[in-house]
């Protein structure tokens, strides 16, 4: 039997796999597991989109065009008009979520062999994208005692070597729910500057910027050729089955590449690009109730957190996502007791540890990664499980 | 401005996108455009489909499981079983068309500077995705002489050194329409045994087998750990645009890797998985008027091109494309010209020229790839067409 490649024994399995089999057992044994593990919003997708399903009749349903159909397209741009950001054409194309986005632009710019620096902790699926198309993740770590913000330009550049070929940024981030600063921007942008290399801003969060606005990579005119923007439809129109992203630059080379790697994979499907169209063009109505639900979920998430002794966090700012570090020494052991052991009142909680986000092994283990993807009140009741595990775990 | 990557460079552009762009032109000036260049069917979509997109109401539409929805996987193993070809459930994977479960094959087997063998003329878009995984295509060439069929097993072995991971079998072909035959594929076995490398085995037209039946490479028990099946239901159920493909394999070890990488990009889209299950379930009423649809039209076009001069061509057995020769000193030169200037009653054709279906420079130039996905009656003319435009194109 012949092997597998080097890539496919690298591949990470998904650390959060074996937690949510066992989640599945508890569940099938009657007890309630609240899900903080994943970013799979509850909230409704849109009424606009079930409807234009509902009304769709182009038959055959035929390849679209690789870049995107022409509507969703105008469409896309429409909206990134409201946002300020005016797109040509030939300046995005529509992709199959922000995933195929992310490997597109990473193809686009490196080899086999290059390395893109990123911020530890981050999307763990970065990682993944890289293996397929042979790019390293160089990762700088960042500190949950500032809350996640940058260091100094010296330890970011400190990462950065001859094969480094862009550095990917996500704000507002999934992990940690920092929204960087414009000044933070301004930093990252002067060091691509600085080393010429891209930068990939994945800003699929871009709405959920609780307390001030968050700031878009593209909105600086000095990096314009060197900014690759992903996007994704999923979380702030809470549609993530529906597998629809974008990926945009002005840097009209690195979208006629995309196109060209577009070409292959021939399309997109043409169903859920036409049915997001009246989505997009109600965005502004849409998305602000979204944000805000988030914004009342993520109070409650950190002052159920504060109320924990021994546990540490910063407020998240963005997205929905919080890292917190726990009283425990490793959140791995910890998570896995909760989800098979653990119980209260017929509850559990399950959450995903942290070192599955880090490049750098041994970083994180105190720390979890919770998504406050359940309403209000599922939250509060989730915060009092992991309050009365940590309490049990740590008498143990 | 930071550069691009070489595999950005190296990526082919599109060979027909040119003519095509040349083809709207002439459109715009209200001449009648005979597509013969590209794969889209013409027939419809099946009901089903439609209705289960009427009727699905999940919301919000959420991430499937990277693998598959269940009921969907369930669905693909029925109707493979139902040909003979019996799975479990980790043995399949549901895939963004085809297309992803061609570059999920290629990573899972093949690293960066890897090659796979494929015969030429080859399905275009393997190339693009071996650009994507940086793996290199190492190309056998084949001759219409003998219909496309088979070379010796020397010829073949010739072209596997030590970083040919597999070799890439399209049957029934796309380009070439050949089917090759049980006696065929029993050689390809033994050599792929004898090199110890996987067999990835294009299978997407298995239905389109015009006078016999297809033999699948899944068949041969003796070669079950090293065939990955790649399949779509986008020609058998006339449906590229929604995007549905599974990739198959008995070695688990394949599958469980690609399952990694599509837990990356997470899940292929929910309702075009769930809207296939009822299509799925009538396959075996669905498929065959669509089989001979295609049927009465290869014989129209394989009798237009007996018709014209100077023409040389092998009859196709099966998929919906013939490779045939023409007498022109460059294909590229003539299609273009045809498409640009040649009408005959405000009606022109526009075809594929056969060298961007070859990886050896030079080859393939007097050849062009019909795709005959129009009505009987549309083809009849298109034919008349062509024998008309070559007749003034050679007196040129």
């Amino acid at each position: 039997m012949p092997g597998l490649s080097q890539r496919a024994a690298a591949m990470p399995a998904s650390p959060l796999r074996k937690l949510a089999n066992a989640a599945e057992e508890r569940k099938k044994n009657g007890t309630t597991v609240y899900h903080l593990n994943i970013g799979q919003p509850d909230m409704e997708t849109p009424v606009e989109f079930m409807e234009a399903v509902r009304e769709f009749s182009q038959n055959p349903i035929a390849y679209a065009m690789s870049q995107g159909t022409p509507d969703a397209i105008d469409a896309w741009r429409g909206y990134y008009e409201s946002l300020g950001i005016a797109l040509e054409k030939n300046e995005l194309m529509i992709t199959t979520g922000g995933s195929e986005a992310i490997i597109f632009a990473m193809c686009a710019i490196a080899d086999p062999g290059d390395n893109i620096m990123v911020f530890e902790p981050f999307y763990t699926n970065y990682n993944g994208f890289g293996k397929i198309g042979g790019v390293d993740m160089k990762p700088v770590t960042l500190s949950i005692d500032n809350g996640f913000h940058l260091p100094s330009d010296e330890q970011i550049e400190a990462a950065i070597d001859e094969r480094t070929k862009a550095m990917i940024v996500c704000n507002p981030s999934n992990p940690t729910g920092t929204v960087y600063t414009a000044e933070e921007l301004k930093r990252l942008v002067d060091i691509a500057i600085r080393h010429d290399i891209f930068i990939i801003a994945d800003e699929v969060y871009r709405e959920f910027g609780f307390d001030q606005v968050v700031t878009s990579l593209m909105s600086f005119p000095e990096a314009q050729d060197r900014v690759i923007m992903i996007d994704s439809a999923s979380k702030r129109f809470n549609a993530c089955g529906i597998r629809i992203g974008t990926l945009v630059s002005k840097n009209t080379d690195v979208i006629a590449t995309a196109v060209k790697f577009g070409m292959a994979r021939l399309s997109v499907a043409t169903l859920e690009q036409q049915a997001l169209i009246p989505v997009l063009k109600q965005a502004a109505t849409i998305i602000p109730p979204v944000v805000e639900e988030y914004k009342k979920r993520r109070d409650v998430v950190y002052d159920g957190l504060l109320a924990i002794p021994g546990i540490k966090a910063a407020k998240p700012e963005g997205a929905f996502y919080i890292i917190c570090e726990l009283p425990v020494d490793s959140t791995e052991k910890f998570a896995k007791w909760m989800i098979e052991e653990f119980e209260h009142e017929g509850e559990t909680v399950l959450v995903a540890p942290a070192p599955g986000f880090y490049a750098t092994a041994g970083k994180g283990e105190q720390e979890i990664r919770i998504a406050y993807v359940l309403n209000v009140e599922k939250l509060g009741r989730a915060l009092e499980l992991l309050k009365l595990a940590i309490e049990e775990y740590t008498a143990l």
